[in-house]
């Protein structure tokens, strides 16, 4: 079974790597991009075959290692 | 209008940061991870109002800054 993991970072926490991007950006002469936030993403393969047990062993996975919870928050996909 | 651009690995490039990850999920007790990759997520928010310009901008924007074409893929997905 896959999944898709996306971590992004919440409102009001600062994103200056996102930041750095607008700037290069507009350095680069895309004009109108008014902001650029960072996130990351994980693509899982897992052995288990029942998709609501796997997302909540995902979502298990995200509070203890693959999010920092305070200060991002994760969506959890399952693909098939 | 805002959307999401996700830059994956190309199948078949090495992820030592994804299987660090995978061998510290097993580390943790998570049994039944067959592969982790890791990818990066950009949210952007642009001032452009027409949905399809914006998406050719912004994969112009993956083919000079966002991605690296040569090991990553990329996928854009204007949200609204």
């Amino acid at each position: 079974m896959k999944a898709r993991v996306i971590v992004t970072l919440k409102a009001g926490v600062l994103d200056p790597q996102g930041q750095a991007i607008e700037g290069s950006l507009e350095g680069l002469g895309f004009a109108g991009v008014e902001s650029v936030r960072q996130g990351k993403v994980f693509d899982l393969e897992l052995s288990a075959t029942d998709p609501v047990n796997a997302k909540t062993e995902i979502e298990r996975m995200c509070e203890k290692l693959l999010a920092n919870t305070v200060i991002e928050n994760y969506a959890v996909e399952i693909i098939g």
